[in-house]
């Protein structure tokens, strides 16, 4: 949908993993894209810096947080086009200026509420610069034009979001839940460095707080370890097939216990084995 | 969505009001439209009929049911072109040779569940035929690729459709709900015609089981009409702007018992004027 609104000549994209990989895929459909950089050949283990973005593309477009490689931008780069951000897995768990972004879109379904609804911020500026037709339903000019009501709102996910919101505001906003996934994240990826048992995936400066991802060093202890995480009622921690290991996810909804008993666990199998 | 996957070279399609004009002007985004038929002149109050379909293009489009002017497709052509409806307002409302039709496409919102989803069934071969790229989530064959499962899909608009079929299904499917919108549909147009307080606005062989469109002959009574319903607790009955005067909106979830209460306050209305 980006590149169907903004993608004239060329555009610029961070590859970070397979959501950024979909979304150039995507974008290919109408035109060139260029790689800015990509850590595809150290299997997105990393996030790459100090890359250069064209001034006469159209725009650069980057992922936040990569859920499946659980690495996650820290900084983001002084991009002189516009900058479009897709933050679906970790919008709303951290502060941002989000200012120097020009479209931020989100999907629902990890920090906002139930699948079936998007958040999209755009700077209007950006609109109405390709010579292409677009379809309505795509065309993100339509949605502002008709107050995000052009076609039957999805009513269900947009209020039950409205009810996260709130939620989210109680707790103290943005910066209280940060300093929560801030918490669960030190507790534990500090498990992971210190435990001779585990090893993490990504490089520590790119860590995820939302997703964190990490490997057995002796898969002899796999059936062991997944007894014991499932007999604490822990759920869907397996890490998906292109990493393997294991993978944490802590969306906001996510709390600090249930990554203790996570963390105990994993000490737990340290002094078994 | 049905134009970017099938519009190759011209497509016809029936214009019987909003929903079949909205379906035009999107069309037009990628090519020429001819209109087989059009009842735009008399504001839409009846289904053209006896029109004839050009054999050499890509499809026929046409729309079951216009809740606007409570008017209803009550026979479809036989269409020697590929025949895509769009049944959003009257699907599992009655029984119908579904396999007549190539596409039909429907919003959850009225018979089938909360808004938020919606159901097209395909015949395969009709897609693959236009040279012109289309974007994924506009692409009916990624969605059958992918069994619906393309993105995540909206789980609770999917989840309450179910137990809406489930409902239908115990109640004894499209057969018995069938008889029961026509028993809705037979006693608030027979209210219509007797009393001379009130008068239809669609011609009476294309009147909607679904939307039931009429006007007061009187219209200094209007504002004693308005008190009376709304005192009876009925919602909704104001008609859309383009047609004025009420509608009386009986999906399948409204029960007989309502229209009733409706039917009651017309007749009150009429003792006491």
């Amino acid at each position: 949908m980006v590149a169907l609104n903004l993608l004239e000549k060329r555009a610029g994209y961070l590859n970070t993993g397979t959501w950024s990989d979909k979304a150039i895929k995507e974008a290919k459909i109408y035109d060139d894209i260029y790689e800015v950089a990509s850590s595809k050949s150290a299997n997105f283990n990393y996030i790459p810096k100090g890359y250069d973005i064209p001034e006469d593309y159209d725009y650069f477009h980057c992922t936040s947080n990569n859920t499946i490689f659980g690495t996650q931008m820290k900084s983001f780069p002084n991009s002189p086009i516009p900058m479009v951000c897709d933050m679906s897995s970790d919008i709303f768990s951290r502060q941002l200026d989000f200012s120097q972004f020009d479209i931020i879109y989100a999907g629902a379904q990890k920090n906002m509420g139930p699948a079936g609804t998007t958040l999209v911020v755009v700077k209007e500026d950006v609109l109405g610069k390709v010579s292409r037709k677009i379809p309505s339903m795509m065309d993100y000019k339509v949605h502002i034009g008709k107050g995000s009501m052009f076609n039957t709102p999805p009513v269900f996910a947009v209020y039950v979001s409205m009810l996260t919101m709130q939620w989210l505001k109680d707790k103290g906003g943005i910066k209280a839940i940060e300093e929560e996934n801030e918490k669960k994240a030190r507790l534990i990826y500090s498990e992971i460095d210190l435990n001779p048992l585990f090893k993490g995936f990504a490089v520590k400066e790119d860590r995820s707080n939302m997703n964190a991802t990490f490997t057995l060093e002796n898969e002899n202890l796999k059936e062991t370890f997944d007894a014991m995480w499932k007999e604490a009622g822990i759920n869907g921690l397996n890490g998906h097939r292109s990493v393997g290991g294991y993978r944490a996810s802590m969306y906001n909804a996510l709390s600090l216990d249930s990554v203790k008993v996570l963390v105990e666990v994993m000490s737990d199998l340290e002094s078994k084995a």
